[in-house]
């Protein structure tokens, strides 16, 4: 059996819809999954179960594979460090990974690069946090996501939970915002980057909830600026693969920085049915090294929404109720048991029409979320 | 692990591309594999490696699994009965598999149905067939596939390869015809039946080498005749799953069947990048009887070229070749090995301008054949 050509660490539905692309391309893919049956293993044939924490599992997983990219961006840096010192591409590289991993090091580093960012300043006690001021959102500075590590605190008792997660923590400033844009981009190791357009994305309770690709009435040079933000962000990292930067428009209509992801994001899955190449595709091709494809839209409109875990339990059944209501709007389930709030699957649907585009995604969505 | 939904008999490149499909529909395939590193076994983890004309093989693989569909058309029907018997939904079925298996029969079936076919006979001696006439195209009814099993001759003598095959054999008018068209169907068991657009397909050496969508310059009336057409022997025939009906278009402006396929059809890859549905996620819809999704082209045209084995042995690393000259072709490998004439490969190109979209898939096709 040929060698793999690039090997994955974590099994999550961004490697699951990965290896979709992979299947097109004959790449050969090798998974670290955290489990026999998580997402993706139930359909990369190559996945070993184990730790992704542990050096001695990846340095097993990685040992005949020349390139390794990322479902999570969770795998400690040292670690990293040493599969490149071991020969392997690292893609991204810790260096880069470093600034999704660590809020702290990413606002210090985009505030040196020039690039707008909320106020911010590093928190160690309530003095700290008094001479910031109030409000200010208090984010652990590493492993916090959809919502998870983040306070919005109006006087230092607000903060008792903040500072008991014995974290370093960082404060920002509370921001006016109108919503929240997000701005992907595909690098390659050559230095290739193609920008996807901007959209709007739509959160509820922290979490992603609805994308809207591209985002609606947006000034075109508030568009611009905000693509050649994430050419320079992924440029000056040395990011390689996806590169999400999301981004608040505020009331008075300036960007602000929010959030660097590293890997395939969520609001690029419209990308999969609503773009000439799937952020997944150029993830593959840009880690690949391989010249990149077009990021332009297929339709005037995609819309992404999430299915999260909600009373419909069995996801298979519930197919036929969503297919016979919305027969064109694009189904992707994740292979996850459902929780409550968990994220199983998404739609998009596409067209000419926002609001038909908008009504079609969401009642399918509904459907697959409380019947 | 949950039980899978559809079990896939059979390893190839059909079997491959749908499971690129059933994991956005979170499908769970359970596959019957030629060989542990064949086409499909390649992405598909819960696969077991046997002989599809083994009863007991076949058992086995399908003992837990509902539904069962194919990669191909050669299980015995026998088998098929055996497995309807026990339970299990064969999709399509055998009864309808027939006419795939035996173009005796097939050429029977559709004389019934008043389908306009090739003058034919079934010939089993030197004397029928200076009965029939000459020129005429021998057959084998069963088991020719790209070329093979089918002899044009213009006198006994001419057919000694034929009879020496001692097999039932089948002949037909060589059909005066100015392009070959297919026309595509999907048919779940419900009755629901939708129509792909009719294209063009043009052959060399017996093999589908590109195929045009749709069909340039077709006669409206007859695009509409040649759907309604594969409608009616899909549902005549019960057929569920994809239908291609492989069409003569005549000199004189009449259609021909020459060919049924009941699995997904090569004259139908291009549907995976330019229509809003592939034939793949409609066949496992149909399959599962889950309702159809639109068999519209997404742009004016699209171009398939098949990508044959030639003096390119190493097609991952000719990717950077292809995708450098041609970055929005979109690329399909089958993960086979190169050998002189296989089909390892198809490239899909699509656009507003035929001239170019046919340029561009046959520019990144030749790359990959002889670089």
């Amino acid at each position: 059996m040929p060698t793999p050509e690039l090997a994955v660490i974590g099994g999550g539905q961004l490697a699951r819809m990965m290896q979709q692309s992979a299947t097109a391309l004959g790449v050969r893919i090798r998974l670290l999954a955290e489990g026999p049956d998580v997402s993706a293993a139930q359909v990369v044939p190559d996945h070993r179960v184990g730790d992704y924490t542990d050096l001695e599992t990846l340095r097993a997983v990685v040992a005949d594979v020349p390139v390794v990219t990322f479902d999570h961006e969770h795998v400690p840096p040292e670690h990293l460090r040493t599969l490149e010192s071991e020969g392997h591409a690292c893609r991204p590289g810790p260096h880069a990974l470093l600034y999704a991993q660590d809020k702290g090091s990413m606002r210090e580093r985009l505030g040196a690069l020039g690039a707008p960012c909320p106020r911010n300043a590093p928190i160690s006690s309530a003095q700290d946090l008094e001479s910031f001021g109030f409000p200010a959102v208090l984010k652990t500075t590493r492993g916090g996501y959809d919502g998870k590590g983040v306070w919005v605190v109006r006087s230092v008792a607000d903060a008792e939970e903040a500072f008991s997660a014995g974290t370093p923590l960082l404060a920002e400033e509370l921001v006016d915002f109108r919503r929240e844009l997000s701005a992907l981009v595909a690098r390659s190791p050559s230095g290739e980057v193609r920008a996807y357009p901007v959209v709007e994305s739509r959160q509820a309770g922290g979490v992603c909830n609805e994308v809207i690709a591209p985002a609606p009435d947006l000034d075109p040079a508030l568009a611009e600026a905000a693509r050649d933000l994430a050419v320079k962000i992924a440029t000056e990292l040395d990011v390689t693969g996806i590169l999400a930067v999301e981004l608040f428009e505020t009331t008075d209509g300036r960007l602000l920085v929010n959030e660097l992801a590293m890997r395939p994001h969520n609001t690029g899955h419209w990308s999969i049915d609503g773009a000439h190449t799937s952020q997944f595709e150029n993830h593959l091709r840009a880690v690949l090294d391989l010249p990149l494809g077009s990021t332009d839209a297929r339709a005037p409109w995609s819309v992404m929404v999430n299915v999260l875990g909600g009373s419909v339990e069995d996801l298979q059944a519930q197919r036929s109720v969503v297919l016979a209501a919305e027969p064109d709007v694009k189904i992707h389930l994740y292979g996850k048991a459902v929780k409550a709030g968990r994220k199983v699957g998404h739609v998009t649907a596409y067209g000419d029409d926002l609001d038909d585009v908008l009504a079609r995604a969401r009642r399918a969505a509904a459907l697959f979320i409380d019947g």
